[in-house]
């Protein structure tokens, strides 16, 4: 592919707007600074105003710009680098810092979860809601979803609900010899409830990363984690990466 | 979390109807068949027009819906698990049939790619177009973004341009020792030349996976993988996933 064949390829309107405001975003605007409102953009560049829409939510999905109620459309600051590799081969609960337990429930996971896991549909199993925090912002939530049979402990201890019996379930994990885990990441919308702890409105596009844990031949737990796609950018990193990793980082931050 | 606090969240009208609608679709219709239109949509669930909109953009957000010009909305088939995971610790193109090489090019990286590689701004690199097929459609555009010093005796290979070309890049990358690789997967929308690939219109949602392979201590080359946000689930695949895979997939076709 060279140069001569990309531009024989014809753009909308929309895009060449994308393009050109985009590096306006760059040479004129700096980060969390507001854009001017539509009208103002529209005359500007001489564009129809559903153009503009159409190059603005362009630049939304590809995380240059941040929409917010009650305050505009404000320059989006780089996305972060949230790292999903560091915990693989490990049990949630064990890798440290970046999650917090948050609360444990009962529930009937949903039809695709139970599929996984292998439980009948109507079978409740223990829930255990993390929050994933980097730089003091909320980046994911999380749902894990434990069959009483994979925790078989549990019953023994007192706490009935709150941050306390989560983080019992996620110990009583531990007593498993983790045999393995997959990923896997789609695109989807936020629940309700998720979107409230992400500060986000429901249905925003979100990373769905969905985790399998592996022990004693069968799928004894399962994570659905929704990361923010507006601002995160999920790291799977392998061999001499960690500098580089944080260089970014650092970056990001200047 | 207990079903309790779920039902306390509010939730805004589009989301219940999502629900329904996802129950319909279990329900009433098969994959590929083409949904009633809008009007008769929001008059049998008794909502208004904006309200049915918001939640077909829910469904396709999460691949329940397709949309088609000419076609209409239809029931989307299962997403693909498309895995990215086996494709670790080997350099693009040894990896075996799941990707084809497309052309060839010479071209500046766009600014994000060349701060990876540490090139100059407007230095030429090398340029490999690859698609991704599978089950005989195509799930992913990849360009590989490949400076001149990480294949030194390129210029001794006759082909000028075409798949020929491409492939000679890729073998000359191949007499370098890989390192390890790290990859980052984000939220984008589809260029012109990716959508045109994928049968997608630019400006289509996508999980953008970029890729850097390390060699000699270096990063030696930079992958950017446009795939399908709408049909594909990237899968991470760890130890004792294989079967499990396989039988998803099987479900996933029957």
């Amino acid at each position: 592919m060279g140069t001569t064949q990309l531009e024989s390829v014809p753009e909308p309107k929309y895009w060449h707007l994308k393009t050109v405001l985009s590096d306006a975003l760059d040479s004129e605007f700096a980060v969390g600074e507001i854009l001017p409102n539509e009208r103002e953009l529209a005359a500007r560049f001489g564009v129809a105003r559903a153009t503009l829409r159409q190059a603005l939510e362009q630049l939304e999905l590809e995380g240059r710009l941040q929409r917010r109620r009650g305050v505009g459309t404000t320059v989006a600051p780089p996305r972060v680098g949230v790292d999903v590799g560091t915990e693989r081969n490990a049990w949630p609960g064990t890798a440290g810092g970046a999650w917090q337990a948050v609360e444990c429930g009962e529930t009937a996971p949903p039809a695709a979860v139970a599929r996984l896991l292998d439980t009948d549909r109507d079978e409740e199993v223990y829930t255990v809601r993390r929050i994933r925090m980097t730089r003091g912002q909320p980046v994911a939530a999380e749902l894990l979803y434990v069959p009483a049979g994979s925790v078989p402990g549990l019953t023994a201890i007192g706490a009935p609900s709150g941050a306390a019996r989560a983080r019992a379930v996620l110990r009583e994990l531990q007593h498993l010899a983790l045999e393995g885990q997959d990923r896997a990441v789609e695109l989807g919308s936020a629940r309700a409830d998720d979107a409230k702890q992400l500060d986000r409105l429901p249905g925003a596009p979100v990373l769905v990363v969905t985790t399998r844990y592996y022990a004693e031949g069968r799928t004894v737990a399962v994570a659905v984690a929704t990361y923010r796609a507006d601002t995160c950018r999920l790291t799977f990193g392998e061999t001499g990466t960690v500098e580089i990793t944080h260089h970014e980082e650092q970056r990001a931050a200047s």
